[in-house]
């Protein structure tokens, strides 16, 4: 009889300054699997509706999964959840790097952080102990401080470290999580909820080896994986997620001037292949993981080193062409302070493009910003206001709370440029192009988010045994990137699934895009390798369901409706320039997408909450 | 690239006599697989509402799959789909033994017969042709003698033959089809639909050989199959079907005195272990299969031969108990008997069961059977019965109609004892006692059936590592036999969609109770290796939804309503005898767990039709 899995959750209430362990039920895990999954499930159980999100009542959850940790590439993802201060939802972000896997070496599969701290503290998480450490020394530092910092202290470089920066402290609403100095859990301001917790950081280590129950299949899959992964046919690994601003580009989606355009006459200035031929320096990558799209990049003559990292697509182009900025050696400065503050780089851009629009149309005035002149494509005030910010001083203190708290702040029309979903901002994708993505944006349970299913391109080019495709679900038809119809529905459905899965499992998708729709598949052999289950990609694509519909229950718990399914006005007028200049969503179109979608998942319609058949199939009666 | 899957299909006019071949796109292979997938599509597009079942107009197909002839355990099963007379619904049988394989051998996957013949014929399909022949010889002879009259006419011994009986042509309309006289298409009357176009038999023969995409995965799933199965331990293999006897006995759920009782005094006499001990001959099998739990009998001093097969659980309860009769040797009788006159033993044994229990209560009289006493356990009456049935000679005419036909001639309250659904004689398992029977019996579309899904002792013995447990669907929780709540209409919902799988790509489920849920996870391994596509069993379990959609719609189609999913009246009555004594079905439970069930799957409760939302995930649009 193979072993079944063994997992051990860590709860630290930091008001109380308790901390204990327990070990639930294999059944939750191998109903959750990990990450989103069971961070959603102990959300929901543990955080009490119309929690104030920066309170004690908030918990703050990280949890790595049942196969975190192994060495399988893209296998050492994690996810950080708790309610979000940016939406009052629920929130949710992953992060790569090294600290899911040290957090399973020292011995645990999640954390749960409750209460707040009255001082600064850090966790010193170490082979199955941890203590609550006094961390007054590192309150107000930037990242590497604390990085080096906690090094030092510890004497140990081998510690891994995921910190609150700056802008957590100061409860920036898109403030950000980091591992490492570069590895974020960008989204849905989790940094922000650390901060009110007085928590700076949690540190890791462990020499505790995952044992598969079945070391022979594990290896399978890892020789598979070796023998089919092409570095040298993957543009990710070549040039990192930046190999798509070219691409977005000549497509006409590639967000620029606040999502007003959708072509940036500079766009080959902030192209993959201009930082490959200029700043890089080093390929980095995640836990054993040979992919290798992590960026490190440098900038002569200045402070920016490979320490940094390298900027991503989503900040190139949400502090590039979105503010019609087309410098690379820029960017690579914000990134550096974004990275240095801990701030969820997309938010940040977003603010500060509609803070440039707005001050374009005259909603924001000099008085507002104490005489900066927001003008597009003014590259010290966009630094400026990183600044400002993450310090919350002067008009960063409003532009510190969101587009959507701003736009309410200064009125006059200015919500037409606080371009958001439930409060968070949009991510560097164009809905008006990628159909799909208006259904994403619409329905995620953490607001806009670009990582709730893989883009309108995996369902147009529908080789079956194509590279992208995920034909293994049935999906053999392509699907044109504007179609709106009902395979366009059907096909983000059951993708969404697989990304979630991805979330659940700490999956890496750019893992998954290069090997296409086999990878699916081997997840479930690895997944029954590594427990000693035997868990189909049916019972893995349910897990995600299940999981989807908690956060949505979650959500609607909060108060939220389906008319909060919404997009911003400005994606139902034309795109202003580029290959789809003149092009936007019909109105009607969306309706009915979302009508269908949410008969498909099993939404009822008035309500926006799960039916009871489909809570009854998920094994969620519990939450009727 | 691998290669993808060509299949083709033969197609005989028999009004016309003409012969044509068609190549469908690749797609429709991968959307339904094969068997009762491809029937059910090909029946829904080509047969008129309201077409009469033994007119020209319906249609019988045979339907092998993309893994047919496989050298794979259990991969020999193909499908017969007509508009059923006994129902007037969608009709449809599986069988095993060695036609499927061979039809793919002469290189076809399925054979589509329109029309009606004037006078009797036979198909030849010899190698990639196909011919017409006179059968005027063979009409009106026992199975056995057309099986030998044709391999001595075409001069082969190695041909296999598909041939409906004497019953099939006098229309009798639970007539069953065989294949070399001891593979069954029992159910659904199929064989009058044969007989009503004169079309007495098919020949199949041919050297085609299955070229797998990558005979390294296909043999790698063969090589696991050889490791895993343990014919030792496998009752199938030692006592074939009758095993279940003892145990349904015990369990007070054998199905006795036309379902009155749960108990039989002499059930030791017809079980497993006697037959095994006493008339057991041989242990027969399928193509490629080693589970071999088909039985072969003798009886000494009779004309009893291995040549019959030997009875299945089903026939030996049917003939057996259902009927007060405790005689091993009267049932090889029996079941030799309905072999050559090639009728479904179950319909054949609750028919009489229907009759005796009429008779008993005054119902039927001397007066109807010409004087003949139908009195329970009457062996020579029964075998008497079988031939009058066949013949349609006497009652025999009458009682060739089904239970439902002959209870509306009879009136005075007949249909009481009518135990059917649909017009389909119930099979040989309780309700009572195993409640997914309740669902199976009253949404199943073909009407009874007991082959929908896997029965309540799967749900209850759920080691996540044990036999028969699907865990790998997530079902990781025992569901007791006797409840009726939301766990087992969840159950029975995912299970029924392996088992409609298993009937979709023609593979056996006896090959996967023993081998338990990981057969699943190897199917989709197997399909893929075959045919070269990528197939998850998601994409399975999908084409098992399209194809319950598709025959749920043509039953709508027909006519029916929500309300012929039911059970007939006796299910609701305490049952008589046995371990079980004093249970019955309530029926508001029943209500709520169709109610759920119809919710789970996406029926209307009203119409019966699946939802929008559900035809268009399974790209069945064209349906609404």
């Amino acid at each position: 009889m193979p072993k079944g899995y063994n997992g051990t959750i860590l709860r630290v209430n930091l008001t109380s300054g308790t901390i204990s362990t327990e070990t639930p039920d294999e059944t939750l895990f191998r109903r959750y699997l990990g990450g989103g999954g069971l961070g959603a499930y102990y959300l929901y159980k543990e955080v009490p509706p119309g929690a104030d999100p920066l309170g004690p009542e908030n918990k703050l959850i990280f949890m790595t999964s049942v196969i975190n940790g192994a060495p399988l590439s893209g296998a050492n993802r994690y996810s950080a959840v708790a309610k979000s201060p940016l939406t009052g939802g629920y929130g949710e972000a992953e992060a790569g790097g090294y600290w899911g896997p040290a957090l399973k070496s020292a011995g645990y599969d999640g954390i749960i952080i409750e209460g707040q701290s009255d001082a600064p503290v850090y966790l010193d998480v170490n082979e199955g102990s941890c203590e609550i450490r006094d961390a007054a020394q590192y309150w107000g530092q930037l990242a590497d401080a604390v990085q080096h910092g906690l090094e030092e202290e510890i004497g140990d470089k081998k510690i891994r470290v995921l910190q609150t920066g700056i802008a957590g402290e100061n409860l920036v609403r898109y403030a950000a999580l980091v591992n490492q100095q570069r590895h974020f859990h960008g989204r849905a301001g989790l940094g922000a909820v650390m901060g009110s917790k007085k928590l700076k950081a949690i540190v890791c280590r462990g020499r505790k080896r995952m044992e598969p129950a079945s070391k022979e299949d594990a290896q399978g899959v890892f020789k598979w994986f070796k023998e089919t992964y092409d570095k040298a046919a993957d543009p990710r690994h070549d040039m990192g997620t930046a190999q798509g601003v070219r691409h977005l580009d000549a497509d006409g989606i590639l967000p620029t001037y606040n999502f007003r355009d959708g072509s940036f006459a500079d766009a080959l200035e902030i192209s993959g292949e201009r930082m490959r031929d200029t700043i890089l320096v080093n390929r980095g990558t995640c836990h054993a993981c040979v992919v290798a799209c992590k960026r490190e990049v440098a900038v002569e003559g200045t402070d920016i080193t490979a320490e940094y990292g390298g900027p991503e697509y989503e900040t190139i182009a949400a502090n590039g062409s979105l503010l019609g900025i087309g410098n690379l050696k820029h960017i690579a400065e914000a990134n550096k302070r974004l990275a240095q503050y801990v701030l969820d780089s997309i938010s940040t851009g977003a603010v500060i493009a509609f803070a440039m629009e707005c001050y374009e149309k005259g909603i924001i005035t000099d008085e507002d910003t104490g005489g900066i002149a927001l003008n597009w494509g003014d590259e010290s005030v966009a630094l400026q206001l990183i600044d400002m910010i993450a310090k919350r001083e002067g008009i960063g203190d409003i532009l510190a709370e969101g587009v959507k708290r701003a736009a309410d702040r200064y009125g006059n029309g200015a919500d037409h440029y606080a371009m958001h979903v439930k409060g968070q901002e949009l991510p560097m994708h164009e809905p008006r192009g990628k159909r799909s993505l208006a259904l994403a944006y619409a329905t995620s349970p953490t607001g806009a988010d670009h990582m709730e299913a893989p883009h309108d391109p995996f369902y147009e080019s529908f080789d079956p045994q194509g590279f992208s495709a995920l034909s293994s679900l049935g999906l053999i038809e392509p699907v044109d990137r504007l179609d709106m119809g009902p395979k366009k529905v059907k096909a983000y459905y059951y993708t969404q699934l697989v990304w979630t899965l991805y979330d659940t499992v700490g999956m890496c998708d750019f893992v998954g895009e290069p090997i296409n729709d086999l990878l699916i598949d081997k997840l479930g052999v690895y997944v029954s390798a590594v427990t000693g289950w035997n868990v189909s990609v049916w019972e893995m694509l349910k897990v995600s369901e299940r999981t989807n519909m908690l956060k949505r229950a979650f959500n609607v718990r909060e108060g939220f409706t389906p008319a909060d399914d919404n997009l911003p006005e400005r994606m139902f007028e034309p795109l202003m320039a580029g290959a789809l200049e003149g092009v936007a969503i019909d109105k009607g179109e969306f309706a009915e997408m979302l009508n269908l979608y949410y008969d498909m998942t099993g939404w009822d319609r008035e309500t926006g909450f799960p039916t009871k058949a489909k809570l009854i199939e998920l094994d969620l009666e519990w939450l009727a």
